[in-house]
C-alpha cells in the first residue's frame, strides 16, 4: 500500500529530516494501524459521463470561453499576458479562441511530486495517486470541551499535530483553521511555520495576498534551499475562481507568485450549484471546465511547466433557504464528471473530502461526509482537501470530526488496494482444510493473515450491547474526543535542524516587525 | 425517475387496489419528496475485478463444487434430485461435475417482476432495476422513547406502515422485526398478514419452516388468486446458506415450497469473512460463488424457470473480538465482486443495505451505513434487503435509524438517474444570461427547475448555526424521532377488498386453532 516511487534522492538545502531522531519522531507519529503515505489506487475510476456527454460539455465550455469569456479583474499584467497569448480582450473580459487554453495546458505536468522536508512523506499528485489533506478555512472550532468558538493559533497547531500523527492523512494542509487571535496580515507566517515546524508532511501556502504568497515561498527557500524550490514543487496552493467566470486580483496575484516560483496551483471553481453555476449538473460542469481551462492555462502563461490542478468544489443549495447542502446526489455527479474532464485534459484533479452541513459530528455529518468521501475516492481524485475535520459547511474545524474522518480515510486507503488474487489470497487450501459445516477461525490461512486481513477502526464500537453499555454507552464522538486527547498528549515534534529553525524564526520576526498589526 | 415498464395489466384474483380509496391511501402514504417506485439505474456499475480475476474465481468455484462439494443436510428429496441431475453423492455431500450448476441455471430468469397487490407498486427484479427493502430479522427494537427491548407485533406493524409511507422504500420486506410476543409457530401468519393488509407494496414470505412457507403461499393465493400465483412471482424469500458449504433442511424445505410454487428465492451465503469464509476477498468470493451455484441451481431442479437471486451477505469480523464489523472495505470489495459474478451468471443480485454495528444512530451508524449503501447502489444490486432500520449488527430495528436511512435511499434514487444532457440541462442560455460575476438564483432556468433540481432531505439541517441553536440544537436522530411520530400518526391503510380480508383472517384463524402455541 505504500507508495513505491517515493523519491529518496539527495536534495539541496534539506537539512532536517534524517537520523534516529526522525525515526523516533516517525514512530511517535503513528496512530493506530499501519503507516500510510499516499494512496496508489489499484482500483478503477467510477465514471458517470459517456463519450457523447463529455464531448458535448467540452464543446460547450469552448463556446463559453470564446463567446462569453472570463473576467480577469484588476490585474493589468494578466490581461497583457492574455493579449500576448492571442486572446481577444474587451476591458477585463478575456475571450479565448477555441482550443487556446487546451493548447497552453500541454506544458502542465500530468503527474508531479510535492516534496516534503521528510522525503518519505513526499506525495505524488496525479495519476493513480490520491492524497488526503485536512479541512481548509474555518474561522471557528468545535473544541474538545464541546464549545464552538473562534479558532486560535493554538487550535491551528493542534490540527497540524493531529494531521501529522494520523497514519491515513498524507498532507498537513493549509488553513486548517483561521487563527483569528493573530493579526490578519501576520497570521500566514505563523501558519506556515506551524506546518514546517510541527509536521514533516507536505503543506499548503498562503493565498490571501501576493506578498503573503511570497512570504510562503521565501520560507520554503529557507527550509528547502532556493535552488531546490525553483526546480521542485514544495508547496501547493488553493486558487479559487470567483464563480461564475471571474478571477480576482487577490487570487491572480497569489497564482502568479506561485507559478513563477514553479509551485503548484489548484485552480478551483467554488460552486454552490444554483447560485454560482446553473442548477443542472451538465450546465455546472460546462462552467467549471471553462473556468478551469482559463485559470489553469493562465499559470502556464506565467511559467510554462508550473504544476497546476483541475479543482472543483461542488455543493448544491437548498432551494428553500439558499443554504449550502453537502453529501447530496447532484454535487457527487458534478465531481465524478469533473474528474473525467480533468483526466481527458491531462491535469491532476482535486475535489471532495468529508463535507457536511451538520453542526455536530452526528449521523447527518457522518453520512454526508461518507457520501462525499466515497465519491472522492471512486472518482479518482488526486488531491482531496477537507478530508478531515470539516463541520457546519466549512465554518467549523472540529476535533472530534477530525478523528472520525481520519478513521474513514484509513478505510478508503484499504479499499483502494483492491482485490488481491495471488495464489495465497485465493485460499483454496483453506477452503479444502475447513470444508462444509466448520469454521475458518482457527485455520492456518486465517491465522497467518489475521493481523492485516481487515481494516481495524480505532473508533468503531463492534462489541456486544452489554459490553458497550457497561462502558458507558458512548457515542462515537465521545470515543473520538478521548482518542484526540490521547494523541495530543502523546505528540512529539519531528526533528528540525536548529539552523533552519532559527532562519525561519528570524524571517518571521523581521516580517512581523516590518508592518503594523492589522485585524481586518 | 419512475419505472416505465410497470405492469398495468388485468390480474386474476386481484381485488383490492383500485378506486378512489386507493388513490387517497396512496396520497396519504406520501412522505416528503416525490413518489418513487423502484429504481431504474441510468448509471454504470462499478467493478473491482478484471476478466482474469473473474475467470480465476469462477474456475476455483467449480473446483470447490466438484472436489469438496456442498452438503444438503437432512433432506433425502434434495439428495435424490441431485443424484438424478448427475451429481456425485457421498452421504449428504453433493459433488457437482464442472459446469452442471451453470447449465441448470440457464432456465432461471435474468429479470422478473415481483407483483404487488397494487400493480403500480410491482417491482422489477434484475437488470438495471434496484429495489430497496427494509431491515430483516432483528429480535429487538430501539423504540421512539429510546428504549431497547424485545420487538412486538405492534412494532412489526409500525415498520410495515413506515415502509409503506416512505417514498424511497420500494418493498415492504419480510421480518422487519421478530414479534416475540406472538407464539413462534404462529407469528408468521400475523407477519404476512401485516404486509398484506397494512401495505400494498411487494413483500417477503416465511422461511423458518416448510409449513410456514406453505402458509405464506396459501395466503398469497387468497390475495392474488391461485392461478395467478402459479404463473407470477408475488413473494420473494430469503434462503440463507449455512456457510461454509452447507444447506440445511429448514432452508431447503422452504426453498422447495417457494420454487415449486414459482416464487422467488434469494440464495444467500451469510458470510462473516474470517469465520464462515476465508479471511481474503478472493477466497470468500470463491466460496460464495460455489454456494450460490449449488443452492440456486437446486431451485431449478425443483421447478425449472422459478425465479432465483444470487445473494451475498458480506461482513467481516474483528480479529480481536470475533464481533462482526460493517461498512469496512473488505466486505465492500466482496459485494462488488459478487455483483460482477452474478451478472456473468445471468442472475439478479442481492447484497448490502444500510448495515452498521453501532448501538445508536450516531456517526458510526451513519458512516458504516453510508459506506454500505453507496456500494450497494454502485455495485448494481437488484434487491437490497436491510436498506432501512438496521442497527447493532442486525440485532435491533430502530425507528430513528429507519427514518434516517430512507432519506439516504432517496438520495441514491436521485443519483441513479445519472446526468441529464438534454439541451435544457446543458443550460447554455442560463450561462449566457447570467454572465461573469453575477449569480443564478433569479435566472429563468433556475426558477423553472428549482422544485426538482436538487434532492431535498427531510431530515438534514442545513440552516445557520444560530437558527439550529434557536431550534434546540437537535441531533439528526431527534429530528428523525419527530418525523417518525408524525408519519405514524398520519398513516392510513391502503384499501383492501373486504372479501379478501375476511378470507385471510379466516385462514389465519383456522391455522392458529390447528396447533398449540409454541414459544421455542
Amino acid at each position: 500500500m505504500e507508495a513505491e516511487n517515493r523519491e529518496e534522492g539527495r536534495r539541496s538545502g534539506r537539512r532536517g529530516s534524517g537520523g534516529a531522531a526522525a525515526r523516533r519522531a516517525a514512530r511517535s507519529a503513528a496512530g493506530p494501524g499501519e503507516k500510510h503515505y499516499y494512496i496508489q489506487r489499484k482500483i478503477r475510476e467510477y465514471e458517470v459521463l459517456d463519450e457523447e456527454a463529455l464531448a458535448l460539455i467540452e464543446a460547450n465550455a469552448e463556446t463559453v470561453l470564446e463567446e462569453i469569456g472570463i473576467e480577469f479583474r484588476d490585474d493589468a499584467e494578466a490581461i497583457a499576458l492574455w493579449r500576448e497569448a492571442g486572446a481577444d480582450i474587451k476591458g477585463e473580459r478575456v475571450h479565448f479562441p477555441k482550443g487556446l487554453c487546451r493548447s497552453l495546458l500541454k506544458t502542465a505536468p500530468q503527474v508531479f511530486t510535492q516534496h516534503a522536508r521528510n522525503a518519505a512523506r513526499s506525495v505524488q499528485i496525479g495519476g493513480k495517486a490520491t492524497v488526503f489533506a485536512p479541512v481548509y478555512g474555518p474561522p471557528f472550532v468545535r473544541d474538545l470541551d464541546g464549545e464552538r468558538r473562534y479558532a486560535t493559533i493554538e487550535d491551528f497547531q493542534n490540527f497540524v499535530k493531529l494531521a501529522y500523527m494520523a497514519p491515513s492523512m498524507h498532507h498537513s494542509g493549509g488553513t486548517v483553521c483561521e487563527p483569528v487571535d493573530v493579526p490578519v496580515n501576520k497570521r500566514h507566517l505563523d501558519m506556515v511555520y506551524a506546518h514546517m515546524r510541527l509536521s514533516d508532511k507536505p503543506f499548503m501556502g498562503s493565498v490571501t495576498a501576493p506578498e503573503r504568497a511570497q512570504d510562503t515561498v521565501d520560507m520554503c527557500k529557507i527550509l528547502f534551499g532556493a535552488d531546490y524550490v525553483d526546480q521542485n514543487c514544495v508547496v501547493i496552493n488553493l486558487i479559487n475562481a470567483n464563480s461564475p467566470m471571474v478571477f480576482d486580483d487577490t487570487m491572480l496575484g497569489a497564482a502568479k507568485v506561485y507559478a513563477r516560483n514553479n509551485q503548484a496551483c489548484i485552480v478551483s471553481p467554488f460552486i454552490l450549484a444554483g447560485a454560482m453555476s446553473p442548477v443542472t449538473v451538465a450546465g455546472t460542469l460546462t462552467q467549471v471546465l471553462a473556468e478551469v481551462l482559463a485559470g489553469a492555462s493562465f499559470t502556464q502563461l506565467v511559467r510554462p511547466g508550473a504544476p497546476v490542478l483541475f479543482g472543483t468544489f461542488a455543493a448544491s443549495i437548498s432551494m428553500q433557504s439558499g443554504a449550502p447542502t453537502f453529501g447530496t446526489p447532484e454535487p457527487s455527479l458534478v465531481s465524478y464528471g469533473a474528474a473525467q474532464l480533468a483526466r481527458r485534459l491531462g491535469l491532476p484533479f482535486r475535489t471532495g473530502g468529508s463535507l457536511c452541513a451538520s453542526k455536530l459530528p452526528d449521523a447527518q455529518a457522518a453520512q454526508e461526509s461518507a457520501n462525499t468521501l466515497n465519491m472522492t475516492l471512486l472518482a479518482g481524485t488526486n488531491f482531496a482537501l477537507h478530508s478531515a475535520g470539516w463541520l457546519e459547511g466549512g465554518l467549523v474545524s472540529s476535533y472530534e470530526k477530525f478523528m472520525i474522518d481520519v478513521d474513514q480515510l484509513g478505510m478508503m486507503q484499504k479499499f483502494a488496494a483492491g482485490v488481491d488474487i495471488s495464489e495465497d489470497a485465493q485460499a483454496m487450501d483453506a477452503i479444502r482444510e475447513v470444508g462444509p459445516g466448520s469454521h475458518y477461525l482457527g485455520c492456518a490461512h486465517t491465522q497467518s493473515h489475521f493481523q492485516t486481513a481487515f481494516y481495524r477502526s480505532p473508533l468503531a464500537d463492534n462489541n456486544s450491547f452489554e459490553q458497550w453499555q457497561s462502558e458507558g454507552e458512548k457515542r462515537m464522538e465521545v470515543r473520538a474526543n478521548e482518542l484526540c486527547r490521547q494523541w495530543l498528549n502523546a505528540y512529539e515534534a519531528p526533528a528540525l535542524d536548529e539552523g533552519v529553525n532559527d532562519g525561519l524564526r528570524d524571517f518571521i520576526h523581521q516580517r512581523k516587525e516590518a508592518m503594523p498589526d492589522a485585524f481586518t
